[in-house]
C-alpha cells in the first residue's frame, strides 16, 4: 500500500534518502514553483519521478487534513531495520553503540520531535514496540522534518525482549524516570554502550520496562509545575549523552 | 480587558499562583466533576470564584476554537514583571542570576514549551521584547502547562538596551548561535551569572542582539537534517546551564 508523505522536509527528505520506493510527487494546482518547492521538484525529476497537479482538496485529503504545505509524495512503505543494523552500523562507525528506545509512545509529534534530536545526536538507531505504539506514519515523518528517512528504526514484537538482546550483546541500558531516590541524568558515565530508554506520555515506562533496565536516571527539576513532556525530557537527556560521549562525530564547519 | 484561560493546567496554575485578578470559572455544561475538574472547581470555590456553566460554544468562543479540557478562567491582565525584580530574585535566593531571554520569538508553542522549561530549571526571570513578538496571551499560558503564572516575565521596549543594562549589572550574556566556529555549549563555564540569549524561529538573533552578546555557545549537530526547532534547542541549552550550575536549588524528594 502507498503512502502519502507531505510537508517540505518530509518530502525533501524522502527524495535525498532514497530508501523507499518513490512513487510520484503531487502538488496542490496553484503552487509556485520557487525556494524549496523549487528544489523538491528539481529533485523529483532527478529521480525519474513523475509530477502531477492536483486540485488542493485531494491533496487535503491524502494529507488527512495536515498542513501539508502544497506537496504530497507517493511512496512505499517504510524501510525498518532491526537491532542487527542498528548495533552494525555502530560498529562500522567504530563506535560505542548509542540506542533510543521507546515504551509506547502514543503522540506522533512527541515521537517526531525525539527523532529528529536523535538523528541530530547522531543515535544508531532506534528501537520501538510494534503494537499499542506510534509506528512511522506520515505525521510521524512530518514531525521529524523528515529526520526519519535517514534513521534506523526497528519495530519488535517485544519491549523487553528485545531490550535482554541489547543487554546480552553488552549493552547498558538507562531508563528515564522520575520520582524519589533516582539520581540525575549526569551522575553515571554515558559514554559506554548505551540504550536510552523513555516510557510513554503519562504514565511512563511499564512495570517490567523499568525493572529491566540496568539504572534509572532522571532530569531534576525545581519548578512549581509537574514533568516535562517526553520529548523535551527525551531530547535534554539525548544532548546530555552525547555530551558525555564528547560530541563524538561532529564536524564543525 | 479580561482574558480567558483555558485548559486544565493553564487554569490551575493561575489559581494556585493567585498573581491575576481571579474573576470567574466557566464550564461547559456537560463536563462532569471528576479527576483535576474536580480540583480546579474546588480551588475556585475556595478563592471565592463564582463557578458558572455554560453551552459549550461559548466555551469555545472564549477559547479561540483552541482545545480548552472544558474549562475557561476569566482572569485580569498578566502581571510583567521588570529586569530589577528578576535580580531581586537571585539576590533573595543567594543565587547567582540565571536569565532567559528571548528576541522576536513568534509561536505560542515555542515560547510556551520555553517558558515551562524555564520553571523546571529555575531561571529567576525571562526577557522579552514588547514589540514584534509574542506576549504572554492565554495560548503561551496553555502550551507552558500553566508554568509562565509562576515565572517573572519582563516585556522590554528594546531588548538590545535591556541586555545592556543587564551587563551593566555584572551579568554575562550568550547566545545561541549555529554556525561555523562557534564553540559547543559546554565549552564554557555557565556557572556564572548568566543570561542565555535565543534567536527566533527560522531567522536566529537579530544581528545587534548577537553583536552584544559576550559570547556565542552553539548545540552541535551531526545528523543529516537541518537545525533544531528554537523550543528543543533552547531546552537543551538551558538544561546545559543548570547542570553546569550543579542542579542549585534541585530538593530530592
Amino acid at each position: 500500500m502507498p503512502e502519502f508523505l507531505y510537508g517540505h522536509w518530509a518530502v525533501m527528505e524522502a527524495l535525498r534518502a532514497r530508501r523507499r520506493n518513490l512513487e510520484q510527487l503531487l502538488l496542490t494546482e496553484n503552487v509556485e514553483e520557487k525556494d524549496m518547492v523549487a528544489d523538491i521538484v528539481a529533485l523529483a525529476k532527478e529521480r525519474g519521478l513523475k509530477v502531477q497537479r492536483v486540485a488542493r482538496r485531494i491533496v487535503d485529503d491524502l494529507a488527512n487534513g495536515a498542513n501539508h504545505q502544497n506537496v504530497v509524495l507517493r511512496v512505499g512503505p517504510y524501510p525498518y531495520a532491526d537491532t542487527e543494523d542498528i548495533l552494525s552500523l555502530a560498529q562500522q562507525r567504530g563506535e560505542k553503540p548509542f540506542i533510543l528506545l521507546l515504551d509506547l509512545l502514543k503522540d506522533p509529534q512527541n515521537v517526531g520531535v525525539l527523532l529528529r534530536v536523535a538523528d541530530a545526536v547522531g543515535v544508531h538507531g532506534v528501537v520501538m514496540q510494534e503494537r499499542r505504539s506510534v509506528s512511522v506514519t506520515p505525521a510521524v515523518v512530518n514531525a521529524s522534518s523528515g529526520a526519519v528517512e535517514h534513521l534506523q528504526i526497528a519495530q519488535v514484537n517485544n519491549l523487553v525482549n528485545a531490550m535482554k538482546d541489547l543487554q546480552s550483546q553488552d549493552v547498558w541500558l538507562i531508563g528515564l524516570d522520575i520520582g524519589p531516590n533516582v539520581p540525575p541524568i549526569d551522575k553515571a558515565d554515558l559514554n559506554i554502550a548505551l540504550g536510552l530508554v523513555l516510557g510513554s506520555e503519562g504514565e511512563g515506562m511499564r512495570r517490567l520496562v523499568r525493572d529491566t533496565c540496568d539504572m534509572l536516571l532522571s532530569l531534576p527539576m525545581r519548578g512549581k509545575v509537574g514533568s516535562l513532556n517526553v520529548a523535551t525530557a527525551g531530547s535534554v537527556a539525548l544532548y546530555a549523552a552525547w555530551q558525555a560521549r564528547g560530541w563524538e562525530g561532529w564536524k564543525q564547519e
